[in-house]
C-alpha cells in the first residue's frame, strides 16, 4: 500500500492537552476545595509545595539517578530542616508538609516519620508524665540531642508481637533492666534508621520479673554515644542494605547482649514495675488500640493521596498521546489515548476509586481523632460510657484494619495499571511510577500486613453478627445486617427493583446492593464458622476454617464502607460538584459490583439482564466522566513539582521535557568498556583446538 | 497474663522442611521429567545449571548492590563467555541456558537476546539470501564484527508500527536510502543495546520512493566506527538511564539526521526497491507474522519459568516460618504458616496457574515449530494448501496475543502474591521477589502492549464467531463455539449435571463449564459489536465500541485454552502423576471459575448453590495439595543458585543464610556523614530572632 506524504507529527501536546480544559462539567477551583477541606487548606498547601520546589534540598528529579549510599545522605540532609520547621510552625501545617512529602518523597518521609511518629509516638503513648518530662529534656522532640527509632519486628517474629524473643529482665539488686537477644531469630529486623540515625531504640521485649513472663513491653535502649555515634557496650547493628523501594531510610538490624538499662526506661504509663519487682497491669489494655489506629486511617490518607498522582499522571499523558486510529494515509492525527473506550476502562474506574478514598480518608480521620478525644476524657474507670468508648474503640479497629488492607491494595493496583497505561514509557525511572510501585508496596505488609489485617476485620464481622443475633444492637456501620442476622429475616426481599439503566444504577440501590451482598458475605462467614465449630474445632481453629470466608466478608463490607462514606459526602458537597461526584459515586459503586458479579448474583440483588445493564452503565459512565478527566486531575491539584513525572505535566508538553530530562540526566560519555570488553569481542578469532592428529587413527 | 517461662525460639528450619519431604504423594523425579520434557532435558538442565554456578562471572547474589554502571559492565563481561559457546555448542543447549539465564539473569539475557534474537532475528526474517550471506560474511552472527541492534519503537510511536515517522527516502542518482528522523516524536527509544554496545542497528522506516510510502521496512544503519566506537555521520545517540528493571542492558534513543546507506541495505525479502526505482510489493504480507508469534510463545514460557521460582521461594519459606498459633504460654512452637488455609488459599491456586503455563508453553512451542516448518515449505503460491495454514497462522496469531497478555499478567500476580507473602521480608532486596517484580513487569507492555493484544485476540474471536455464522469451519481451539453461533443452538443445554462435589469439580465438568463461559462472552462481544454497527458506527468503530466486550471474550478464551492444554497434558502423564496433576488442573479451572462466579452464574452453567460447593471444594483442594506443596517445588528443580533467594533454600536454612548474605554484602562501617550532618543535628541549639523591641510598641 502507497500513500503520497510521510508520516504526519503528531499535533502538538500542548494545543492537546488546553482542549480538554474548555468546558469542564463543574467548577475546578470549587472541588479543589472541597477535597482539601476548604480555601484556607488548599492556599496553605499551595503555599507549601511552592516552598518545597524552590528549596534546592527538596529537589528529587534526580532521584533515579542517586546511588543508595548518595540517596540516604541526601534524605539525611533535609531531616534537619525539617525538624526546625515541625518544632516551630503550627502543627497543621507540619502535618500538611509531610502529607506532601509523602506522595513527593516517600522515603524520606518514613525516614523523618520513624523518629516523629514512631519513637516520639511510643513515649507519647507509653511514658508516664514525669517520663515523658524526662526525654522531652533530652531533646526527644526536636532531635536535639536524640534521634530515635522503633525496634519492634524481629528476623523471625513480624505480625505476632506476642510472639517476640527479646527479653528485658529486671535485676531487683540493682534496679536495672537486662535487655538481650537469645537467639538469631530474636534479632531486631527491619528497624528504620537504625543503620545510620539513631541514638536510640523503643525497645519491645518481653518483660520478665522473678522468672515470671508478662508479655510484650517498651524500652528505650540507648544505642549509640550521641557524642561520637559510637555504639554501646552490648549493642551490634548493621545495615539492611538494598530494598524494593524507600533507600531514603536506613533500616538496620540490631542484637542486644546483655544491654543493661535504668528500671526507669520501661515506658509504664500502662504496666508498671516497682522498685521492689511488683509487676501492676492496667486495667483497660485496649488503650493500646490508638496509635495502632492512627497508622491505619492515615494509611488510607496516603493511598488518596498517591492515587492523586498516579492519575494526574496517566489521565494527562492520554490526552495527549495519539495512537492508531486516524486515517494515516490520508495524513489524519492518530487517536488521543483517552478517546478509546477501553482506556477509559481501564483509567476512570480508578478515578473513581481514587475519590471513594479521598472522602473516606477525610471522615475516618476526623472519627478518629473524636474518639481519640472521647478515649482521653475517660480515664481509668469502667462504667457505661467506657464500655460505649471501647465499643466505639473496636468497631473502628476492625474497620480501619479492612480499610488499611484494601486501600493499600487498591492503590497499589492503581499504580500499577496507571504505569501500564503508559505503555513502554511506564518502564522508565523518570515518568514517575515504577519508583512509587516499589516505594507503596511496603505499606501492605507493614504495620500489620494486610491478609491479617483482613482476618481480624473479619472476625469482628462475625462476631458482631453472632452478638447481635443474641440481641446486643448493632454499630452504625453494619446496620444493614439489621434483619439478617434474625432467624426469620432474610435477605431475599432485599433485591433491584427495575431493571432500567436508571435504576439499577442509582445511588441508594447501589448503596443498598453493596449492603445485602456484605450482609450475606458475613452470614457466609458465619455459617462456615459455625461448621467450623460442629466439626469440634475449637473456637480459634474454626475461625481458621472459615478464613476464607471471613477475607471475603471483610472485602465486601470495606467496599460497602467506602461506597457509604462516598455517597455521603457527595450529600454534603456544593451543588454545583454534586452532578460529577454522583457520577463517580455511581461508577465506584457500579464497576465494583460488575467486578464481583457472582456475588451479587448469588445474593439475588441483581439479575443477570441487570448485570448485563450495569455492565452498559460503567461504560456510559467513563464515557462522560472522560470530557471532565482532565479537569479532574486538576482538581487534585498537585504542582508539576509533586507530580513529579514529564508525562504529568499541567502544559501537556510531554516529549519535549521528557527527552529534556533523560538527556540532562544522563549526559552523553564515552562508553566506559569499549577497550576492555566490547574491541576484544569484536575484534576476536575463533580458538578452537583440533588438538594433534594420532598416530592409531592412521589409516 | 503472666507465664513462667520466655518464648520458645522456632524450632530448627531445616528440619522444618525436611519433614515436609517424608511422604510426596507423587515420584518426584518423575514430575521433573514430566515438566522438562523427558530426563535427557532435565540431565541437560542440571549440568547447564552447574556451570553457571560455578563460573564467577555468574555470581548474581550481589547483584542489589551494584551500581547502573557496575550493573551494566557486569553484563558485558559475559557476553562474550555466551556468544562463544552459542556458536560453538549446540542449538538446544543454547536455547536451554538461555530459559536458564532468562530466570537467573533477566536483564542480562535481554541483552544479549537484542542482538541475537532480534537483530538477527530481522535478518532471518527479512534479509534475501543474498543479503543474509553478506552480513554472515561481517560475522552478525558470533558478533565477531558487528553487534546489533533493533530500531522499531519511537518516542511518540509504539505499538501502532505502521505510524512510525523515521523515513528512508530512495536518492536514485546515487542508489542510497536516506534515513532520517524528521521530529523530535520520531527518535528512536527504548532501543536496548543502542546505549553502550551496538554497531548497527536493525531500523524500522517509511519507505518513500518517488515521492510515494510504502509503508513501514527494516534497513541496516551502521551506528558506531567499528574500529574506534565513535558515532557514524549524522548518528545521535543518548542513552535513556535507569529504568523498572532490566538495567543490565544499555536501551538508548537514536536520532537520524540524513543518514546515507547503500540500497542494498533495506532488507528485501519480502518488499523490494530496484536499481530504478520500481518497489515490488510480496504476495503474503501475513508471513512477517511469524517472529512476533514467536516471541509471544516465549513469553508463555518464560511466565512459567519464573512463576516456578516465585513459588519454590514463597513455598519454601512458608514451610519453615511460624506465626502465632500453639501455645504460647506452654512454650509451643507457633504455627508453621503453610498450615494455614488462607495461606494454602493464597499460594496454591498460583501453584494450579504455574502447571498450567508450563504445560500450555509447551504445547504452544511445539505448535509453533510446526507452524513454522509448514509455512517454510508453502513457497509462495496461493493455494487451498497456503489458504489452510495461513488460517492456521492467524488463529496462532490470536491465541499467542491473548496467552502472551493473560500469561503475563498472570504471572506479574504471582511474583507479587508471593512477595507478599513473604511478608516484610519480602521487601528486602536480597530475598529475590521485588527484583523479579520489576524485571518482569516489562513483558506486559513490550512486544505488543498486553491490552492491546487482548483486543487483538477479541477481534478474532468475534470475527471467526461471524464466519461461522455463515458457514465457516471453526478451528479446532475454538470448537466449543459450535452451537452457540447458530441462530437455535443455544448454551442453556449446557449446565452441570448434579451438585455433589465430584460431579460441580471434575475436570469434564470444569472444561465444559469454561467452554460454555467463553462462546458466552464471545457472543456477548459479537452482541456489543452488532449493536456497534446497528448505531451506523463503521466497522472499526464498532470495535472499540465492543472493546471491554472484545477484552472479557479474550480473557474468557485464554483461561479456557489454558485449562484444556493442562488437562491434555494430564491425560498423557505417567500414571503415577496424574493424581496430583489432575488435582492441580482441577483447581486452575475450579479457582479460576470462583474468580470470574458471575461469569458462571449468568451462562446459567453453575447455580449459586454449585458455586458455594465449588468454593468448598477449592479449600479442599488447598488443603490436599498443601501436603505436597514442597515437593511440588522440588520438582521444579532449580538448584539454589537458580533460585537465588535465602528464603527459598532447598534445605530451609533460610534465617542463618540470610542473615549471612545481609551482613557480608553489607558490612559495617562508620556513618559516613556523622561529621557533617548528624552532628550537627542533634548540637544543634535554636535560633529565633524576637527581633528589637520597637518604641511604637512601648506603652
Amino acid at each position: 500500500m502507497s500513500s503520497n506524504s510521510t508520516m504526519p507529527a503528531p499535533p502538538n501536546p500542548r494545543s492537546s492537552i488546553a482542549e480538554e480544559r474548555a468546558n469542564p462539567s463543574f467548577p475546578v477551583r470549587e472541588l479543589t476545595y472541597w477535597i482539601d477541606g476548604g480555601h484556607r487548606v488548599t492556599e496553605l498547601k499551595e503555599r507549601i509545595m511552592l516552598e518545597l520546589e524552590r528549596d534546592p534540598l527538596w529537589r528529587v528529579s534526580d532521584h533515579p539517578n542517586l546511588s543508595l549510599a548518595e540517596t540516604r545522605e541526601r534524605a539525611m540532609s533535609k531531616i534537619r530542616r525539617l525538624a526546625d520547621l515541625a518544632t516551630s510552625r503550627p502543627l497543621e501545617e507540619t502535618m500538611i508538609r509531610m502529607s506532601i512529602i509523602s506522595v513527593v518523597d516517600p522515603g524520606f518521609w518514613t525516614r523523618f516519620g520513624v523518629h516523629f511518629g514512631l519513637f516520639f509516638g511510643a513515649l507519647q503513648g507509653q511514658a508516664t508524665p514525669s517520663q515523658m518530662a524526662y526525654w522531652m529534656d533530652k531533646g526527644a522532640l526536636s532531635m536535639q540531642g536524640i534521634t530515635g527509632c522503633f525496634g519492634m519486628t524481629e528476623l523471625g517474629h513480624g505480625s505476632n508481637v506476642a510472639g517476640l524473643e527479646t527479653t528485658a529482665t529486671l535485676d531487683e539488686k540493682v534496679d536495672e533492666f537486662i535487655v538481650h537477644s537469645p537467639t538469631l531469630t530474636a534479632t531486631k529486623w527491619w528497624i528504620g534508621g537504625a543503620a545510620h540515625t539513631a541514638t536510640h531504640c523503643a525497645v519491645y521485649a518481653q518483660l520478665i520479673v522473678k522468672g515470671q513472663c508478662y508479655g510484650t513491653k517498651t524500652f528505650v535502649v540507648q544505642l549509640r554515644d550521641t557524642k561520637t555515634f559510637a555504639l554501646m557496650p552490648g549493642v551490634n547493628i548493621g545495615d539492611l542494605g538494598k530494598k524494593m523501594g524507600r533507600d531514603q531510610i536506613d533500616n538496620g538490624w540490631i542484637r542486644f547482649t546483655h544491654v543493661r538499662i535504668p528500671r526507669s526506661h520501661m515506658l509504664m504509663k500502662h504496666t508498671k514495675v516497682t522498685r521492689s519487682g511488683e509487676v501492676i497491669e492496667p486495667p483497660l489494655a485496649q488503650l493500646a488500640y490508638g496509635a495502632l489506629i492512627q497508622g491505619r486511617v492515615s494509611m488510607v490518607s496516603d493511598s488518596a493521596n498517591v492515587a492523586k498522582r498516579a492519575l494526574t499522571i496517566a489521565t494527562r499523558y492520554a490526552s495527549v498521546r495519539r495512537q492508531f486510529g486516524g486515517s494515516v494515509s490520508a495524513g489524519a492525527a492518530e487517536t488521543k489515548l483517552i478517546d478509546y473506550p477501553i482506556h477509559q476502562y481501564r483509567l476512570l474506574p480508578l478515578m473513581a476509586q481514587t475519590f471513594a478514598m479521598i472522602f473516606t480518608a477525610r471522615e475516618v480521620t476526623a472519627n478518629y481523632e473524636k474518639l481519640m478525644g472521647e478515649l482521653s476524657d475517660l480515664g481509668e474507670a469502667k462504667d457505661a460510657a467506657a464500655d460505649d468508648v471501647i465499643k466505639n474503640l473496636k468497631e473502628t479497629h476492625a474497620t480501619s484494619a479492612g480499610l488499611k488492607a484494601f486501600c493499600t491494595w487498591m492503590c497499589l493496583n492503581i499504580i500499577d495499571q496507571c504505569r501500564q497505561s503508559l505503555g513502554g514509557h511506564g518502564y522508565s525511572a523518570y515518568t514517575g511510577l515504577s519508583q512509587a510501585y516499589s516505594d507503596f508496596a511496603v505499606h501492605c505488609t507493614w504495620e500489620g500486613d494486610n491478609t491479617i489485617l483482613t482476618l481480624q476485620c473479619g472476625r469482628y464481622l462475625v462476631a458482631t453478627a453472632l452478638d447481635a443475633r443474641k440481641g446486643q444492637p448493632l454499630p452504625e456501620n453494619l446496620s444493614y445486617l439489621k434483619g439478617a442476622v434474625s432467624a426469620t429475616g432474610g435477605l431475599s426481599d432485599r433485591a433491584c427493583k427495575g431493571d432500567s439503566a436508571e435504576q439499577v444504577s442509582s445511588l441508594d440501590t447501589l448503596k443498598a446492593a453493596w449492603s445485602s451482598v456484605a450482609a450475606n458475605a458475613i452470614l457466609n462467614a458465619v455459617r462456615d464458622f459455625e461448621a467450623g465449630l460442629g466439626k469440634g474445632l475449637s473456637k480459634d481453629d474454626a475461625y481458621e476454617f472459615s478464613s476464607a470466608s471471613r477475607l471475603h466478608a471483610a472485602r465486601m463490607h470495606t467496599y460497602t464502607y467506602l461506597l457509604h462514606r462516598f455517597a455521603a459526602q457527595v450529600d454534603q458537597s456544593p451543588t454545583a460538584l454534586r452532578p460529577v461526584l454522583t457520577l463517580l459515586a455511581q461508577l465506584f459503586g457500579a464497576h465494583s459490583a460488575v467486578q464481583h458479579s457472582g456475588e451479587f448474583l448469588q445474593s439475588g440483588f441483581y439479575t443477570g439482564p441487570q448485570i448485563e445493564t450495569l455492565k452498559g452503565f460503567v461504560s456510559h459512565a467513563c464515557s462522560e466522566i472522560r470530557k471532565d478527566a482532565v479537569s479532574l486531575t486538576d482538581a487534585f491539584n498537585y504542582t508539576d513539582y509533586v507530580v513529579n513525572s514529564p508525562l504529568g505535566r499541567f502544559d501537556g508538553d510531554v516529549y519535549e521535557k521528557y527527552f529534556e530530562l533523560v538527556t540532562s540526566l544522563n549526559p552523553a560519555k564515552p562508553v566506559p568498556y569499549f577497550d576492555s570488553l566490547i574491541r576484544p569481542l569484536l575484534e576476536r578469532t575463533n580458538e578452537t583446538e583440533a588438538g594433534p592428529e594420532l598416530e592409531i587413527d592412521e589409516e
